[in-house]
């Protein structure tokens, strides 16, 4: 019998995270007068585009994705579910950003392991962890011809910097694995719940 | 004495499809109110982005174009007859869109092969063999700040997509290599030159 | 004793060089009401950009500034003190525009010799010259939703292609690297002065 470890867990939460990211990303495109086809592919790129980046940058090639089909899969399952389930998903709202949230809390998290795994240094690693949660949303703003949003509101890249910088604090000092992980993820979601219910933000610099 | 094989007609028809999407980069460009340069640049992304996308993807760096000058010099001779031959490619438009649809279909199945060598599995092979055709075209548009025309219209990325399946079906079965090869150029022809002779398209997403 | 060599001198200019692209990445995100984030994005993409699609096109991963945290450090310090400093920037803008040709010049003769080194064709290295030296703005431009200024106006990037030239024919004919450096930065920084002085540009093509 084998046991269910912290890593299946992990997993299986990141690959909420991407069919979360690919709900999402279909969500906007649909906004958009897009065809199915590029639709899929912007939900696709929401999905994939910061874990891909990422690799890019530390130069872990084949890119990710292209090595699990679990991932593929997810994706496939965000879109379909996206266009039959719209009023559904759009009446889960808070559910999705409970998801997006727990997604963006791991990406953050695999992006600082597998960066120090690559043997760069904990800042690149951190930025690396910020790079995998929020370029998807980049990408994704960047295709349908918008100024990312990242750029113009909201503190979601900030905090998943915060998020990685508290990580690789919580890594340094030896706490154990599954409570740094843990903690993290805590972190970022609680803040960006507070955030978006104060609606807290940056000024614009003037 | 050499033979002329199937590799050599592959290659030359690789030439021309690089020499025909900078080409039609260049003409677009031109519209757009760009400097020689500018429109040069586009013309050079046009022709190479979407095979340098898959070559970064599956970590076949450095990437193909700079290990082959004979793609410079297609593209090279794209800008050139590009400036000084306008009216004429104008005219030539049947032409062009053969060759563009023989340059699509090469690109491909060419993309599918590369990313079977490099060891993936034949769905990412058909996902690269799409990027490989039509992201080039993603970049231009990007470039010249306009949502990505295959994102809004034509079922141009589908055929491609369709013809990488019947690719991968045609070698799966073992069909002698040619012949697979043949079969799928002309099935992204005639599926184009029908899809834009009858208006097909998907409909937009509500 | 340590003697500070060439190799030195270049080192101290490049960091300068992205130095003043990183502050004048957040002079013009600080000019699109971008929160501080990013704007530290803008300007973190537009130092490091070139160099960074270099690396990634030519194979060299890890991309170099994820190896170099004294790079990071001088972006850190462009932010800083482009935030608290703006109005002085504004004001010493012929020396920016000094340091900035410096920058070019010095990213175009390294990214020629990188890819040299990477084996390479000459021809492909005064395309990756380039790149370092431009595409950081390229990317800036995307990111903030306009069309890249150097694909509408300036000849920017065609200095930068002389200079690389330039550049490979004095190596080529085995002139001694230092004087091969030092004439072909003072190229693209006279160019680039007369051209703007004088406005020149390539005409758009109709």
């Amino acid at each position: 019998m084998k046991d269910i470890g912290t890593a299946d867990i992990i997993y299986v939460f990141d690959l909420l995270g991407t069919f979360v990211f690919a709900v999402s990303g279909w969500l906007l495109a649909s906004k958009k007068k897009l065809d199915f086809f590029g639709a899929s592919v912007i939900a696709f790129i929401t999905a994939i585009g910061g874990g891909t980046i990422r690799d890019l940058l530390i130069g872990n090639t084949p890119v990710g994705w292209t090595k699990d089909m679990n991932v593929l899969i997810a994706i496939v399952l965000g879109i379909f579910l996206g266009s039959i389930l719209k009023p559904v998903f759009e009446r889960l709202r808070k559910t999705m950003f409970l998801f997006d949230s727990i997604g963006i809390g791991l990406f953050t998290v695999i992006g600082v392991e597998k960066t120090l795994e690559a043997g760069l240094n904990p800042i690149v690693a951190i930025m690396m962890g910020t790079i995998s949660a929020v370029f998807g949303g980049v990408l994704r703003d960047i295709l349908v011809n918008e100024i990312p949003l990242i750029f113009r509101s909201e503190i979601y890249a900030t905090v998943c910097f915060g998020g990685g910088v508290l990580y690789w604090v919580l890594s340094a000092v030896q706490l154990n694995y599954e409570l740094s992980l843990l903690i993290t993820v805590l972190l970022i979601i609680v803040v960006r719940i507070l955030a978006v219910r104060n609606n807290w933000s940056f000024r614009t610099i003037r």
